[in-house]
Order: structure tokens, then sequence, then C-alpha cells
């Protein structure tokens, strides 16, 4: 069982290549005994974005403060506080802050996918 | 693909015996194309619970709003806004508003619990 404030949990950089200003905090995974999926918060700076990248996993996503957009397939979505998106397995995509102010979301995947 | 305003999603009552002033959304689920686990958001009016129950599945939750108390195996854990719980498989638990406005929460759960 865990209770915990998500900012007192660890933030790191995510340094893939072509991510830029994102971070990371595992607010939920198999540390915490968590068999089945992830729960993870991303933090964009202004201008931050990950890369455009493709994997055989979901994503589930819930977007907790500012603005953003999400590109899919070469289409772009505009993203705000409360959006909730879905990204099936094997779709090219990336987030990207537009805003001026921090892009925040969860993002959840399987287990396996770690 | 979805990308969808979370209020723009049908709310309906929770009916289960023992619930009290709870309505949820499935935010993400199977008819999305999410295999392996659905995202739901539940809303709290003051005074609202669910029952004390257990089953075989866990829960990952995220406050986005108002003030409440998770009940695990009979301890009592504050709750606010920002609050991640990892709630095990087969522990016995509730959530409950103590506040004076909307407790609302983002759950996740694996979908073959659905």
């Amino acid at each position: 069982m865990k209770v915990e404030k998500s900012s007192n949990i660890t933030k790191t950089a995510v340094e893939i290549d072509g991510a830029k200003d994102v971070s990371i905090r595992w607010l939920i995974s198999k540390e915490d005994g968590a068999e089945n999926f992830a729960m993870r918060m991303f933090e964009f700076e202004p201008g931050g974005h990950t890369p455009l990248h493709t994997h055989s996993h979901e994503h589930e996503v819930f977007v907790l403060e500012g603005r953003g957009v999400f590109v899919c397939e070469g289409a772009e979505h505009e993203l705000a506080s409360e959006h909730v998106i879905f990204v099936p397995p094997n779709k090219e995509h990336c987030f990207k802050n537009t805003g001026d102010s921090i892009l925040r979301m969860l993002c959840l995947i399987p287990a396996e996918a770690v």
C-alpha cells in the first residue's frame, strides 16, 4: 500500500535521444508491488518535448496543467488541462509544450514495457 | 487514438451497494482499444463515499481535487490534491469525501477486472 504526495517522489530528467526539457516521476511502479501497469508524471518546461517515437505498448495520458500539442501519425492535437489521451500501440507520436508555463501530465504504461 | 476533454465524457452514478453520492466517467477503456487497463474518474460529493470492499485487483489512484480519507485495512489516511495511492489486491478499502467541496480522483484498474 502506498499513499504519498506526488511532489515528494523523486523527479529525474528524461535523457532519451531527442527529448528536451522533460522530467519524470515514477509515481507507482513494480517497486510498489504494481504488477500490471505503471503511473508516471511528466513535466515539460516551455518548449520542452519528447521525440517522435513508436513502440509496441499503449499510453494512457491525463493532462494536469499547461498547454501543448500531441502529435500522432502526423496530425497535431491541441492539449490542455483535463484532456485525456489514448495512444494505441505502434502509432508514431510525441508531446510538446507550446505554452509559457509547465505542461504536466500523467502517463501510464503496461508494466512489461518498463 | 483518442483525445478528449474529460468533462465531455459521460458521467453516471455509482450504484453499487453502500456507495453514496459518487459518480464515474470511463475515460479510457476497452471501447477505446485499451486492452490492458482502464482509466476512470470518480467524483464524490461532500459526504460521499464508496463502501468498504475487497477485490483481487489493484487500484492506482491520483487525487485531482478536494480532501478526503482513504481507509485501508482499518487505518485512515488523509488525502488531498496531488496525492497518489496504490491499493494492492485483496486489501479492504474505501474512499470518503470529508471536505466541503468535490473530491475528484483518477482510479485505474486492470482491464480484466471490468
